[in-house]
């Protein structure tokens, strides 16, 4: 495994033309379910189940869950709630486990299960997460959950600050990496400001959940890292070790 | 059609995801084969007829055309050329028609064939494409070839200086525009040095055809626009007008 590869892929549409093998992938969808996942997780959730369709989560109805799901950027009317990091406090989630099922996130997480691992990032747990990358013995792909399939700047300058901490040498490249750092290093100044162009940004405008998005840019409040177990998230690393 | 779209589509394994209707595509393959079509045009080649397979550039053996196919940036043996721009001179090109398969760039003009107009952008002609596309009371959809559906910086690049040529008011830009835009914007002072990491010039370099790349990244060469009809490509506008 030498040199360690560092990709990035824009889109879920695009993970078909990668390798999985002797690879870890980390699933990007920073507004909101993958800040949510690490928040959840680093409050005490003892597990978050990331399933594709609504039908999938309503199937876990009174078995105990929390039931989360969020289409279009707001929650389906008759769950507990969907992917705002708000919902995701200790009060809300410790001990309990989640089942979510979000427009673009979770599915991406399915898509990504022939990995080696899958683990979960957002500028919340970005130190804790690029630090593990770095000491893997595995190709890294950073998989950018987009919106329905198009590519998406949040999750783009989210990869790139995460390759900009993991280059170096004997690490590779592919374009995609290049442009997403190329992006982030262009944003990092004043991240808030860069992704306020962002169609995500307009879309959560829209739906009045502005203080999500500020609260999705935290750098580093947590050291949890979601890491997908037998179908379900449970943590890696961090102040709080759970497991499913 | 208010606001004007103009967005990016990074892979052509996203274009399902684009609404081609009241459309203009633009198909990118920057190196080499959107830039040899722009110069063989201007060339007075008498049209290029785009094929997807090489199948398909050898049925029309015999029938007095020029047939040339690249595959993994080579010349397939037995055919004329491949997509150097050296290859596509006046003393090569004019008054032919030529039938052309490569790698990428081909296959991403027959997905597009559902838009309003399919027409071919490069450096070379940059400026005419721009103004033409401004002009257009059409969306616009600039479409990377890219690297067996991998995202290529080189044509990610060009999609960002056409974008930044056509932002202004009543104009509405997807993420992905916004992201090359910001591309651009960033390589613009020195294109050879920037897109020198790009994994496309590396393939390049190490096939001997460096000279394409400076080639390649010339502003402004001609002025034709290569449009697709009947499934050939001829010139829209320019200094040389010639119809398939």
């Amino acid at each position: 495994m030498n040199p360690k590869r560092i990709q990035v892929c824009l889109s879920p549409a695009l993970l078909p033309f990668y390798d999985l093998n002797g690879t870890v992938a980390v699933v990007i969808d920073i507004f909101r379910a993958s800040s949510s996942m690490c928040y959840g997780l680093a409050n005490g959730a003892r597990a978050i189940i990331p399933v594709a369709e609504l039908d999938e989560c309503l199937a876990y109805q009174d078995k105990g869950y929390l039931l989360a799901a969020e289409r279009e950027g707001a929650v389906v009317e008759g769950f507990d709630f969907g992917n705002s990091p708000f919902s995701y406090t200790r009060e809300k989630v410790e001990g309990k486990t989640i089942v979510l099922t979000t427009t673009n996130g979770t599915r991406a997480i399915r898509l990504c299960a022939g990995a080696e691992a899958v683990v979960i990032g957002s500028f919340l747990n970005i130190s804790a997460l690029s630090n593990w990358l770095r000491d893997q013995d595995q190709h890294v792909l950073l998989v950018c959950a987009g919106w329905k399939n198009h590519v998406s700047l949040e999750d783009s300058v989210f990869a790139g600050a995460v390759v900009d901490r993991l280059i170096g040498s004997g690490i590779e490249l592919d374009d995609a990496a290049r442009a997403a750092q190329t992006l982030y290093l262009e944003a990092k100044g004043d991240l808030a400001a860069f992704l306020d162009k962002a169609s995500h940004s307009k879309r959560m405008r829209h739906l009045h959940i502005k203080q999500d998005i500020a609260f999705c840019l935290q750098i580093d409040q947590v050291s949890t890292i979601p890491i997908l177990k037998d179908g379900a998230l449970g943590c890696l690393l961090g102040d709080v070790q759970t497991a499913p």
